[in-house]
């Protein structure tokens, strides 16, 4: 079951001016499942992504790119679930073409500005005439207060929808953020079997749209590991459809971007969160805090070596202070010139692990009573630079094993 | 249970002239346990050995570490389970020594002629009054027949005890091979929470000797993965007793070293292929060759994509041919500029993809197939050069969860 993660609740979600959702059932892969999302922009919005570094990703991605590199301007995103369009060689590049070109007929735009996406099993065909017979209805019902339906008609394997609404106020104008994900497994950076769609009514110029969603899948999206698989469809968009009345945002040094930059990654890293919360049989849910080091980057290697080890996350599993595992699994990550001696391990308050081994006052009970809890932080100290990250994880647990040896993800 | 792994039988298993092994119960980590190898060397033997590259290594590596770079000559081996001895700061240390010491007061030779080994849960304190008390028993039964006992006595999660002997004629001379391993969970390279201890009764000259312990290790250990940890404890280590009538080898461009190399590698294959077989909760046994790469190290990194990816394992577990995990562990291996369109992809004997995606010819009930077979090799062809690298892996089951979140290994 999730791990504090409670659904988002539709009266909590706000319209972003300027964007409307619609959903259907298109029978991709069950009957009598939501799995297509239309999201229609207004004239004038802009979008901004970063997709999967997969070397197979998936068809979808590759005409997103392409069509985010245009000029005509992204009226629509296409949202299925069931497919993943990954792995269809020829065959899948032609398929996702053909959904953006549906989707352009029924709402009256060119079929490079439409942005697609596809999440669930690999290397099957996409179904494109079901598609294409589902796209009438998502677009009938088509309407700003959609958010919750978008949420839960991109799911997969998830339990629970994840979406949340912000706003803040820039320069006396109150302006709204609001975003939705889908994961569950194969999640690791760069980045996730994710899809994230965040959208705000601000305008910002693209420039700095690209910076802002860098800036917010690397706090968020590339922090979450569930399974240390990467998949071949990841993206997050960020989303500005301009229609608020706060003036363009176009520099990054401003004030405005600023506030709107850490309003953003507040949503991403909720969105991302949540994700890990929802992880595949996810009983835990794990901030590994690694600070005191030389660089981001090897605080990072350091954090994803715990929060990938299957020893760390059965022993999180099974409650079991088996301390040793982090140890072990800090060694290994790869930083040759680490010195063991220096650090500081701790398990939520607790300090465990100091001068190469287990503190002096280290109680057994101690580490019971913290790994109890459903909401754990392994904090470690490198005292070796100023550098830090946080990343997030799960537990490993059976159902883990038998959520993917049961289901043809 | 293992998979197609039989259990060694003591007749099949040769002495080592030179070598005499002991055992003994020292109740180190729990009663009625062989927990405690001594493995005597004859005057002259020579030993070299690989170790964890884990920064966090175990006290007892350290100190064998300094021992092996010593010009004494290496009398005896003291191997203990039940305890790693890892992350016990300065106080582990003092124990490693301590064992030693122990030993050589007992063989009459200097501490730093002992070498230590200890596997088992890290950060605890070693019993070394246990040890010290457990030793004078493990002296008095040594013999040269012991091999299957000492292969037990290593063992800590393993089922099945990992043995072989194996005979090569040099020079018209029958030499022996013999050797034992241990290692069922924690195995990644560099290298496993494994031991591996080959000894022959060749002569081979010290720089030659750790060529060949590289050579094999690299061939063997260091291509298998249960779960993507890699303990703090793992040593492989190779003795030449000298006992042969056979001169000594010390070209490693010569016949004679070229026989013993490919024995010695294939001694060391079998120990590392039966502990994956061995693995945790293990059901079947992969195979996993990568060829046609530009270099070894790129073969390798995808190879160990899909060999660790518990997305792929858990769905061998389930005799799924979800096959796409497969081509989404290769697409994120980090080999930037992998064209993925031109590579293949063998289940077993059944071209799988091609193209970017699922071969034409590809039937399920094919992959099917192989998927039912304990033994399965997944081959593929990159097409780029000339490279290749064979690594071994098992699946993923419900059981590698429930003893490593029951066990405090």
């Amino acid at each position: 079951m999730p791990v504090n993660l409670t659904p988002p609740v539709a009266a909590q979600l706000l319209p972003v001016s300027g964007i409307t959702l619609g959903i259907a059932e298109a029978n991709i892969k069950q009957p009598n499942r939501k799995d297509l999302l239309v999201m229609q922009l207004c004239a004038g919005a802009r979008v901004a992504g970063v997709f999967t570094k997969n070397r197979f990703c998936a068809a979808p991605v590759i005409v997103a790119r392409e069509h985010l590199a245009g000029t005509d301007g992204i009226r629509a995103l296409l949202v299925n679930t069931g497919n993943a369009n990954a792995g269809n060689g020829e065959q899948g590049m032609k398929d996702a073409r053909a959904s953006c070109a549906a989707l352009a007929g029924l709402l009256g735009c060119k079929a490079n500005q439409i942005l697609p996406f596809s999440t669930g099993v690999i290397m099957e065909p996409l179904p494109i005439a079901k598609i294409a017979a589902g796209l009438p209805a998502a677009v009938a019902n088509m309407c700003a207060d959609n958010w919750l339906a978008a949420a839960n008609a991109i799911l997969t394997t998830d339990i629970v929808a994840k979406a949340i609404s912000k706003q803040v106020v820039i320069d006396g104008v109150t302006i709204t953020i609001t975003g939705i994900s889908k994961g569950s497994g194969m999640i690791h950076p760069n980045m996730a079997t994710m899809l994230g769609y965040i959208a705000t009514d601000v305008a910002i110029a693209q420039p700095l749209l690209q910076i802002m969603v860098n800036e917010a899948s690397d706090r968020s999206f590339n922090c979450i590991t569930v399974d240390g698989d990467t998949s071949t469809n990841d993206a997050l968009m960020l989303i500005a459809t301009g229609k608020s009345a706060l003036s363009e945002v176009n520099a990054s040094d401003s004030e405005a971007a600023k506030i709107l930059q850490a309003a953003i990654n507040e949503v991403a890293i909720y969105l991302a969160n949540a994700i890990v919360r929802d992880g595949e049989g996810a009983t835990k849910f794990i901030t590994v805090h690694v600070e005191g080091g030389k660089s981001n980057a090897e605080c990072k290697k350091i954090g994803y070596a715990i929060a990938r080890s299957p020893l760390v996350k059965t022993a999180f599993f099974a409650s079991d202070p088996n301390l040793g595992r982090i140890l072990a699994a800090i060694g290994y990550a790869g930083i040759d010139d680490l010195d063991v001696n220096a650090l500081k391990l701790y398990l939520g308050d607790v300090l465990v692990a100091e001068n190469g081994g287990r503190t002096d006052s280290y109680r057994e009970e101690d580490g019971q009573r913290v790994m109890q809890q459903s909401d754990i932080t392994i904090r470690v100290v490198l005292n070796r630079g100023n550098a830090e990250a946080t990343l997030w994880t799960c537990d490993f647990s059976y159902d883990y094993v038998k959520i993917n040896a049961g289901y043809r993800s």
